[in-house]
């Protein structure tokens, strides 16, 4: 187990307190919650849970299809796979794969690393630098031939940092990476929480390169961590081996039945309407404050540099005794315990942080 | 994907029918369905969708530890790890432990298999037989101690034989294991569907016996395979190691907060009584009809042979005709195409197959 953004539950039983008691800036989820539909999907659930799940998902994999297909890109079922979350299967990718070298660049996720680790990938990490921006290049790279199956790791937007990847940079990554037989894996589970939504994804040049793959969720956008639902984009032959790997049944009936959500579209209008509310505002507010330094957001949480004498951790502390919990940055490669992570949450939640930063940082 | 008990959303696909219309026989769980409390756990849990599991799920820890010192078994926090049902479970245990010989009983549970395989380990059949009644036996094992960490791989009652495991030889199995360092997993996934129940557990023998892995679910008693939650008994040091490989949030809320049902009294009582009532009184009539031998069952499914010219990929085709799914037990290792698998269900279902099956084999 990797500190991960908030264990809620540990925190309102250290305190003393309902989970609900706690403004979790930690998890950078959606904050509108989960979408009403899914109280349905939940009630027509329950008849299906004295059955064993179907174990090629042909519902949800036919929704994810249409999904993409409103967009423009065909899929077929067999470049399909979903997941436990994007957890199970970034592991499951890795151990599939199992990549001799692992270009990452940092800060990231740091499951990515675990998942190397595991699987006794070796990781070559790439510093980004917060003075270009943390912007990812396709020069950045070394594109070796020396392995047979070498893997390029990318997230976008990336996660600590907020920035998308540019389409452009990713077209020549791609490019740069397919003459050397490098499979590049790209984590879009935020992409739906970006001003432009999936505009700013690759998933228009899957058909065109074979060694993109794609890890999206419905966690992020949808809200809905406790259910648990991912799922792999990626050539048949690719999904194929993933497949045959996978334990079965690792998708519950809800999350099976989930696919619907995807079409849910005044709930994608209305996180447009608050990610282009709240974005910025709370960007340009948390830069008004002197002593910290917010690097400008792509996506819904905003990476934070401390300028005073404080640590994340203790700046962590102090906000968790007034039961705000925010994700102490500092265990992320690339990053110091000078950085921390913060959740974009509605303009209340937003307000009362500003509040208490001002206080701190006076 | 292994061909498992009944798919039966593709079969219900393939018919053109609600996979409700169909009589499933192919999956043994127990048919009073899941118990009602279940739905105000399901109610009550989507308050957490949106936070991310408890990856220590300590409430469901708690609940376990207290289920089984209920039977006077004291176990501690460290002694348990929930998982997305057995499944997961079987297959981290094998790929963390990493034994180079399993030995296994055959006919069982066709995942063990699986799991070995996908880990490279070798495994070493040992043929159960029909004339003894399946029995597993101390003296069937060789208990060699030839490398660091081989695995006895267990089931009881044994899938797909209905076969509880006597306790003394159990206890002896631990003991001659013990000594040449093979560690035991034990799969009780049907023990609480025995009549008995717990008492036929070797649940009294894990603070004896360091060797011992006991794998348990709630997806048959409970009959919740939708769901996905199973849970493993080991001494700390096997837990943490098996902690260490899982991937985190594995198990979704609804799972997470199912613990209560261990202490639902009345549907263990309204489960020992259909059980008493069905079991035999299937059996029999079974017995009855000519052409087919039922194996006694100590569980809640019966292994059968085929005496006459049909096969049981036959005998399936033709019931799925009539909306009835029944488990072809060709696949399992040591059975062949004569054999089926029936689970127990309530009165009436068993009654009409029992008419169905007395047409047949007129």
């Amino acid at each position: 187990m990797t500190a991960h953004g908030g264990n809620i539950y540990e925190v309102a039983m250290k305190l003393g307190v309902d989970s609900s008691d706690i403004l979790d800036f930690s998890a950078n989820l959606n904050p509108l919650g989960y979408p009403k539909l899914l109280d349905d999907i939940i009630e027509n659930s329950k008849k299906d849970i004295i059955n064993y799940p179907d174990p090629d998902y042909i519902n949800l994999t036919n929704d994810i299809k249409n999904y993409f297909k409103s967009m423009g890109t065909v899929l077929s079922d067999s470049n399909i796979l979903p997941g436990n979350g994007a957890t199970e299967l970034i592991f499951l990718l890795i151990e599939t794969l199992k990549p001799k070298k692992i270009y990452l660049p940092v800060p990231c996720f740091s499951e990515y690393e675990e998942a190397a680790k595991k699987n006794n990938g070796k990781v070559e990490r790439i510093y980004l630098n917060e003075t270009d921006g943390f912007d990812i290049r396709p020069d950045m790279f070394k594109y070796d031939r020396d392995c047979a199956n070498n893997v390029i790791m990318l997230c976008s937007p990336n996660n600590p940092t907020s920035k998308i990847i540019k389409l452009k940079n990713m077209k020549e990554i791609l490019r740069k990476a397919s003459e050397s037989n490098i499979i590049v894996i790209l984590d879009e589970t935020f992409i739906e929480l970006t001003i432009g939504n999936n505009k700013n994804s690759a998933i228009s040049l899957i058909n065109e390169f074979s060694n993109l793959i794609i890890i999206r969720a419905f966690t992020k956008i949808f809200s809905m961590p406790g259910i648990r639902l991912g799922y792999v984009i990626a050539v048949e032959r690719i999904i194929k081996k993933l497949k045959s790997r996978q334990n079965t049944w690792s998708i519950n009936c809800i999350a099976s039945n989930s696919g619907k959500l995807l079409f849910e579209n005044a709930f994608f209008e209305e996180t447009r309407k608050w990610l282009e509310n709240e974005k910025d505002r709370f960007f340009y507010l948390l830069n008004e404050i002197e002593g910290i330094k917010p690097y400008y957001p792509e996506s819904n949480f905003i990476l934070i540099k401390i300028l005073t004498e404080t640590t994340s951790g203790i700046l962590k502390e102090k906000l968790i005794n007034e039961k705000i919990l925010i994700r102490d940055a500092s265990n992320f490669d690339g990053l110091d315990n000078k950085y921390i992570r913060l959740a974009i949450k509605d303009k209340r939640s937003n307000d009362i942080l500003i509040e208490k930063f001002k206080k701190i940082f006076a």
